[in-house]
């Protein structure tokens, strides 16, 4: 029940302050013998960094990973895989006059609240340079999953923007700095969230995740549901403030008629006429594919003065100056993916434990019904 | 890491079918020399019992708690407490043609796929019948947190029929059968839902919790934060599809300048100017108001015939008759209280370990903001 | 982590006090499709139950064990398995007066000074009776391992009087009431115990624990290696005050030749020389049988005054009459054998999560070195 | 669950091989405010370290540890600590021939046997190299346990040589090579184990732990008992087979009139008549000195050549040359003792949880009975 561990028989330890000298994570429970080195890593931690474009924060860090132990000849041993990441771009002297205000949004005031003191440089362990390590672990749960299981993310909304998922194409996420799946809102993005970061304020977003190809049967009711699980990942990613499986919300206001998803036999599969589930039913993925949101709020760093309090008791006025991503969403789109993973290697492992025949015989029995239509 | 346990000082372990003999669960780690006997636990149960009104499943289950360890002399022992509620009107013979076809929405193909094969009595383990369980838990956590503490649910959407929020008023949740605040609102969904139970349809809800009183400070940073928890919590709930926290999905649309909850002091005591983050920030508790949301779909069993599959991969038709909720929404009120109650109870058991210190000094320095104008 | 619960992916939670109305477990995790039934686990418990012989306590109970939930048309579903045994002989009159003296080697005082109350009814949580439970949970256990897996106990000294390994015999076990594979050490201890329990004394014992067929693998290390769990599984069955694997405390007067256990091929299987190391290096199963021993401290309840407290703070004098085993180290031996079982089926589910090919591959490769001769 | 971390509320994750770059420790749990540095984990390590005399391995690792988070301005912050040593004196090609054969006594088979591939290189993560992280996490167990709380470890046989407890005397601990509290005794011993490993050979020891002002009430029933957890944590620890509490496996043999620590009232205070039970009766601690004791087996590496098979089924011959401790006992009372303050720490703030008030109540009520003369 540690802190600072995610999953149980996949379980990720990480550790590491945004102004310390490095960050890292502790992979337990890794199967032996999965081809793994840094560039199994890197390219997704790559994808996360800041400095990329004019739109997330422009600190350089290089995020180059290490691995410290848990392989052997370039596969893994089965034993902890210990990855590291130095923190090279630190400038502590962006964080001074944080040192005694309380930022609005940020965990300043709990961390003092909770702990007594706190690591005021740059948000200490609050920090979202953390998720770096989310991200790496997650590289390493996608090969515990295996290539019949993708998981992509795409931004879906940007403040009250939202795509045309009509226009949905997978092809364009990479096409465009926000991870959109729809060319057109993307190009609409650039000039709005231009004006939003020119003008020093911020704006909040949300992202869709989908998980291709994973077989039925993960997820363990009634207090390990694999919905559960996801929505308390996600939930866990710093800034987010709402997460939905399948229709989500959209749910509360439908029928049972209209919320039902139908199955036909397709030779030997079941086809499901709908998604609105989301690919779990019960807390048990039934072989559709898995689709999460999530909501992320407005970077709580802008440049508005805004009304505060300090160590003291203090009434006083905050200007979070820095480095920051005026749409901390954007980034957030490979956590979300990275935290995805984490939950379905966690549950391919307990699947595998309690049910080691159901996993030979699934076979691919359930016909993916496509994603975007549904939802 | 039990898939039958929730949480981790404060620690639940349910079990149990809807046809069985009974139901029940073991809580373990509830302090020693709280008063308790069957009457702390009974009036909450009785607030989930169905049969109560016309919009609830006609089963008549007593639903009468008995505690069967833990306490002695009318006060816990520190050990752990088994609870039991027998199964009195189960009536098999309801669910008879569902031993074959897959109730679509319902986990019947989930646990077969899963586990290869399933108690089709009533949805066996995945019924909502577990959930009298939670509230049973729920009831023991409530005495943890004490007086100070008051947590509190309300049915703030129903199908597409939100409440006005202007309206809210505490005091008529017990005055309608839908936990509704909004007395108005409540007296056009009486006509709204007879239709829909009249017409063997179903219709989905939003439900609000907000936990008064909570001192800051509780939740653990980074992978237990107490807005996953919360989230994992709610979302493990039968039928949820989404789970908001503060202002959830809306934030995604804000500035950073109209999210941002400012402070001032108000003698010693902190004020805050909103509460758009609904209490938690970091994952940390700040001690205003804790506000969540979840969505639940309409109840899958419907009177309208509806294409599936059955175990034999042939084509049927369904149509799901028993004794069904036509809004399953509204007795997830009180189960939501109380999963926050556990959620609350637990991390109160947690933070006081880590951070003994902190319990005493923290007093009551923040003011708690409004909760419903703010989100 | 909860207190009161026993393993990982097996895991069990009991409950209960010896003078409450029941006691009982929650078995999570357990596969499903297993046949199940009461008749599968009250052979278990009838060799544990007391009153039995004149050597053991003479309170009657039943301890007929009723399953609640987890099967369904005789097999497990791979939900919660909830076992229950009703308390039936309490006689709380028996124990009236150390309602306020603390009984010197029970658990009276430290019960009290942690919770500050105590169920002071025989003992309450912390007696004997609950390792009921862990019988009943044992034999699920069982089940799990397969036929291939034979766990056996055996009492092998009793006092100061320990057996001849030369007349080892496992069919001796059930010949007579001490579980003891020596004929004759058995006839001796029959006098030998007669005059304790005349005496109103007590006496302590150790028990010999031998698995056989266990496949190799299982245990993981670091924190989690198959020994360290066993010695802890052992340690916390009443009254234990130590626990050995393999050579145990004789291997530290060994020279590192003595101790090495050799291997030769035989055919396609290794064949060790000799199992100093009980079947267990580095944490993880050999293959050969696992041997362990635990030895139990003399029944604390004697006729003899012994000077002690009370919970007035004052000097006393307590006789513990009531009824009792006079050497509680006999019925310890199917309550070991229990824990050993729980042990392996939580190792053996975690093995086959993060090393699926492993357990395929392994088939009988070790060939199991004799039990009796090496240790 | 994690295979690789240790504890609950206190919980240590370590990683790393005996020939990686490096190996560290995740320590999570530890109380805020703790004035923490490096200084005041080293001189622990520097008690662990090898090549300090010519009786341990000639190994030289500088064993210099760093602190990469979770404190600031030489504080705690609680968040995770995380704890590295590089690995400077690696010589691999020492293991060269062990790639293939299987040393006896050895992890090499059961790793192989697990994972289908081990790191061969000097034992890879099952190398006692490990052990430095337990003893840097319990250098911060002692600061959470405070200065009330003295954990002390004594040699207390060597091979068939024990120790006279009339000698017992603390202050010899330092004075030789041994950690021997029995002057004579280590006189004795450095010319016995001088022959010895002058004859290439091994020998087994016995360590005694002892751990003074450690508060009544730690240990939680039935499954988290304190000598459970100690029994685990000793037995985890490399080559141990054997553990003890308070009068151990000599209890079997006692009657029960002989094994009663009586209790008598001292002013306001509870004076034990003897300390046969070890200081934890029913699983808590009692508030007199608790007393462990572990058995090691000799050092497996020897230079005597011993028959052996390897990774292609064949037979051969193994000597381990190397540099090895003759006696790796006398390196495992430091380990030992770490062990014993990481699982106080860990009940320590698992005590609080529950039982906040009990902690401030219990003051210091319970007389320590000596240590040495009861067991």
């Amino acid at each position: 029940m540690s802190h600072n561990s995610f999953g149980h028989l996949f379980r990720v330890t990480t550790w590491g302050e945004s102004h310390g000298p490095a960050i890292g994570c502790v992979i337990d429970g890794c199967p032996p013998r999965i081809p793994l080195s840094e560039a199994d890593i890197q390219p997704w931690l790559d994808r996360r960094r800041p400095g990329q474009s004019k739109f997330t924060t422009q600190r350089q860090e290089a995020d180059a990973v290490r691995i410290l132990s848990g392989t052997f000849n370039g596969r893994t041993t089965g034993t902890p895989i210990a990855l590291q990441i130095e923190n090279t771009d630190q400038r502590s002297r962006d964080y001074g006059p944080h040192a005694l205000a309380y930022r609005p949004g940020h965990a300043d005031l709990t961390y003092e609240l909770k702990y007594g003191l706190r690591d005021h440089r740059g948000g200490g362990r609050s920090s979202a340079r953390e998720t770096a390590c989310r991200v790496a672990a997650g590289a390493v749960a996608r090969l515990i999953l295996g290539n019949d299981v993708t998981i992509r993310g795409a931004l879906v909304q940007m403040g009250p923007h939202a795509i045309d998922r009509a226009r949905w194409n997978w092809d364009e996420i990479d096409a465009n700095p926000f991870f959109c799946p729809d060319a057109q809102a993307a190009a609409a993005w650039e000039t709005y969230l231009a004006g939003i970061r020119k003008a020093g304020s911020s704006i909040g977003a949300v992202i869709e995740l989908v998980a291709y190809g994973v077989p039925p049967g993960l997820g363990a009711p009634i207090y390990a549901k694999l919905d559960a699980d996801i929505a308390g990942a996600l939930m866990g990613i710093n800034a987010v403030k709402g997460v939905e499986i399948g229709d989500g919300f959209a749910a509360a206001a439908l029928s049972g008629e209209d919320n039902a998803d139908t199955m036909r036999m397709d030779g030997a599969n079941i086809m499901f006429g709908s998604n609105h589930a989301g690919g779990i039913l019960g807390g048990i993925s039934t072989g559709q594919p898995i689709i999460a949101r999530f909501a992320v709020k407005p970077t709580s760093s802008i440049l508005t003065p805004v009304d505060t309090v300090n160590r003291h008791g203090q009434d006083t006025e905050i200007v979070t100056g820095g480095r920051h991503d005026p749409c901390v969403g954007i980034r957030a789109v490979p956590v979300g993916e990275a935290m995805l993973a984490c939950v379905l290697a966690d549950h391919l492992l307990r699947h595998r434990a309690q049910c080691p025949q159901a996993e030979a015989a699934q076979a691919t029995s359930i016909k993916n019904s496509g994603h975007v239509s549904q939802s």
